[in-house]
């Protein structure tokens, strides 16, 4: 292990810094506030979070942790279990963690995914003592090459007061050269981000370091956790077709061409089905400018039918992790991963005109979309990096399933229970039951529309009946008030929305 | 009249396109898609609507009209109970318009300002038919110089079949060299915008068009109204005062220097005030990066406290405005209006990281504000440009008078009505009882400071009662589902939110 760091580590002497796990999470202390690489369960630091889980139950601490968005490994829930989190953000996506956030154990502090390299730039959230960074390899200079992640791990080094390096050697070689790291100028000299489109290169392959912040190497040799996609089913076979259906039409009415506009796709399953649909279809030349490259954007490259995807991270199932990892070279002229405050940057995705596919967990019948939270307070994952597309795209699209739980709950509802994305920010919505286009509609026009297209049939009289005794008290956006929320604390009762259905 | 015409216009031969408001009017057919100028108030086209009103009366026809915001003059309630409005985007601030849009007549389609232009040019609305654009002066290409305001104007000719314009001319000629206008270039050829502070200019100082576009010219000699923003009382005083000391100590930690970033402020009384209230303080080189300049905005650079000011519209008091109409040269090097695309643009605020006060309607304790409706059903104007802001800039700040009707509405609630701007774009609320800085922090340490800080002394055991039995409940947001919009069904109910302090 140490001879193949010998070949990654290319700063000279670099056994001085040489350290185990254990040793080096001693460099974190009680009340500090740590960075750690990862991003959508990619390139997180794998071996020191672990050594301070164990630590902490010899001698309890609590930390502030931030990452790019989740992890991988467990890590999360380890982490959680051990009570090391005090506080976490941006996102997440463990379940025991989960737990803890919805229990108020954990501070959980939900972020537009863009923000907060720029908070922290800004002194608005806590100094960085220490950032845990996974490499790839270390240049002669000592700066640090990522793995299969870029996140926030570039601001954590800059604004860190120590680093540790993670040096993985099991991390493919091939990852050398994929990464372009820029980070934006100081306010108020700003410069503009000169990306033209998704392949443009604007920065470096590594993240430039001052050598005297880095406080150990450890050598590790773990594998990122592989995504837990689960294959098409019939409904997201039924929604990705609405959704080829539209884009074929808006090709077809010169709204489009038939390479689109670069393509952002959230987390989840929903979201890669949707994908892969356009495998299908008389799409060519497609982009992304998404966050995480998933299976469905290397089957897309594969075809043919994708020339270039940029993102802040590779998350791949087993399978197809398996036919990318050892073949990455045959990939690196057409991705390339960023940090994410510029795969996200809201100018970046206004001057490419992203369209944005995201997953809801509910809708309203008027469009307001909730990302987050079941029954307006148990947090699911969190808002990720949703909202800098949605609000800045050309298009912003939702995708869900029609209902949840084999059918009890209605995933459209007269009152979304909590808002991440409000109407203004909703173009269009998909579930398997069809597509409502609701560019240039008023909301009451937007109510017909959803309920006729997207809600399951047999909810449909119930939201037809809420709508239209709304619409008989009048107001832009109609509701009945004492009502709006019932069926929500009927899902919370009785774990099932049917009782509004004998009303 | 027409002598100030021909000095005005110095398109060779122009009499040719000279025409009445009423045959103008002619010119605008039932159904069609009409785009105006007119900006909060400011530079709306003044004759051609008011004649196309009374042709309605005989003739009745409808049209789906699109602004920059809301329309001077009365015009958009004479429109209104003209019968005249099918469909109304994308904002508005008209008593009687919001009256026919919540009794469902009128359908407002309510966008973040920066977006409309997008959606037209990327063809997601209707085509335009005609444009209606209030001029200052014509060039001998026959290009338009616009008034008080820019909105969406350059979009709308450079998108609509037919254009009218309206030369005004008792509006004053130093309106001439004062506009900037710069249209982004069609995808995927996109460049970045080359604006790097408030006074960077980048276009020309006119809308280009082409002149066998032009339809009709109409002389007009109206003016714009005033505003009617009412001075600062004591409420707003004290939230000015809050916010002038949250900066102060902003400058003091090294976050802010005393020139703090390009600040935009919403229109309303309270917005205009908090802008007042930076002639005190340390604060000087300040710099606007608005969509309206207001009273305010002249005054601190009257003072010399502020530097620049860029915005898409002016709009003034009658007071100020006698000022600043008949000494406009002394602001020509100082100010600077651009298309509402540009003002607002999402990569712009991101890049300036302007600080962003806007006015809330009400906000839960959360944090998630409300800035539309009333009730969850009626609308009041519209969100305006306050999304572009508050989710791209760098600090988000909201007021709010802590109540409304006289102390019988609670402006701060357990759970906000309608969502405009989700509790990860809102940084600071601030009321006349103090200021929550909610940086960093979690839902349920947010709601101890919202309720302990801005809540109005009364509310705040009800809020706190219905805080402590939701987080009994548990989750990362606690409610309590069935009694979350009470506070709203007893406001409905009894004009009055008191009944729940009895509870
Ligand atoms: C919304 C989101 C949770 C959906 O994930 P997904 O894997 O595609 O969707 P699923 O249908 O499997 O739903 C996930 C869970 O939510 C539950 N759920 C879905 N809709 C629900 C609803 N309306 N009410 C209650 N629960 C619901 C499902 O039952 C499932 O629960 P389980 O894990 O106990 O089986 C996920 O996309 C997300 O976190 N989005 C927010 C962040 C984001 O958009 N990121 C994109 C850029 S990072
Ligand atoms: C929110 C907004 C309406 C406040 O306007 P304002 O003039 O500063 O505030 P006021 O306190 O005078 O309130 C306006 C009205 O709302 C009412 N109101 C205020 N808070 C209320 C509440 N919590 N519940 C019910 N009514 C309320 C007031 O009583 C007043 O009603 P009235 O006209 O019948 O007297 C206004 O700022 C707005 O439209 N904002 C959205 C758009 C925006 O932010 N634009 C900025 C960029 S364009």
């Amino acid at each position: 292990m140490l001879e193949d760091a010998d070949y990654r580590c290319r700063l000279p002497d670099w056994r001085r810094y040489l350290m185990s796990a254990d040793d080096a999470a001693q460099l974190i202390r009680d009340g500090m506030t740590v960075g750690m690489s990862g991003f959508t369960r990619a390139g997180e630091a794998k071996a020191v979070p672990l050594a301070l889980a164990r630590r902490a139950e010899q001698d309890p601490l609590q930390i502030t942790l931030m990452t790019g968005a989740s992890l991988g490994n467990d890590i999360d829930g380890i982490l959680a279990d051990a009570g090391v989190l005090a506080r976490r953000m941006p996102f997440q996506v463990d379940r025991r963690l989960r737990g803890a956030i919805n229990r108020g154990e954990v501070m959980f502090i939900d972020q537009h995914l863009s923000e907060t390299a720029e908070l922290l730039r800004n002194k608005q959230l806590n100094r960085l003592d220490v950032a845990v960074i996974e490499a790839v390899a270390i240049t002669p200079e000592g700066y640090i090459v990522p793995t299969a992640s870029v996140g926030n791990s570039a601001s954590f080094v800059a604004q860190a007061e120590r680093v540790i390096v993670e040096l993985n050697v099991a991390a493919p070689a091939a990852l050398i050269g994929l990464h372009d790291i820029y980070l934006p100028d100081m306010r108020p000299e700003r410069h503009p981000i000169p990306i033209m489109a998704p392949d443009t290169r604007i920065g470096h392959p590594w993240i430039v370091v001052d050598p005297a912040k880095i406080a150990a190497i450890v050598v590790t040799e773990g594998h990122d956790s592989p995504s837990t996609v689960t294959p098409p089913s019939d409904a997201t076979r039924h929604i990705a077709g609405h959704l080829i259906d539209f884009f074929e039409n808006e090709v077809a009415s010169g709204r489009l061409t038939p390479s689109l506009l670069p393509l952002q796709a959230g987390i989840g399953s929903v979201a890669n089905a949707v994908m892969h649909g356009l495998m299908e279809g008389p799409f060519e030349d497609l982009t992304m400018y998404s966050e995480v490259l998933q299976d469905s954007t290397f089957d897309l490259l594969d075809s043919g039918r994708m020339r270039f995807a940029s993102g802040s991270a590779i998350t791949l199932s087993q399978a197809c992790g398996e036919r990318v990892w050892h073949n990455l070279e045959r990939y690196r002229d057409r991705i390339v991963l960023r940090p994410q405050e510029i795969s996200n940057h809201p100018g970046m995705v206004r001057r490419l005109g992203v369209i944005a596919i995201n997953t809801a967990l509910e809708f309203d019948i008027y469009g307001n979309v909730n990302s987050t939270h079941i029954n307006a307070s148990q947090m699911m994952n969190g808002i990720g990096g949703s909202g800098d597309f949605a609000r800045n795209g050309q298009l912003s699209i939702f995708v869900a399933n029609a209902t949840a739980k084999k059918g009890e709950l209605s995933s459209v509802v007269p009152f979304a229970s909590h808002v991440d994305h409000c109407e203004h920010d909703v173009d269009v919505l998909v579930t398997e039951h069809g597509l409502a286009d609701l560019r240039g509609l008023a909301p009451r026009e937007r109510a017909r529309r959803i309920i006729d297209h997207c809600a399951a049939p047999f909810f449909r009289p119930a939201l037809n009946d809420y709508f239209e005794r709304a619409c008989a008290r009048g107001g832009h956006t109609p509701h009945c008030l004492e009502e709006a929320l019932s069926w929500h604390a009927a899902a919370q009762r009785e774990g099932s929305m049917r009782s509004v259905l004998d009303r």
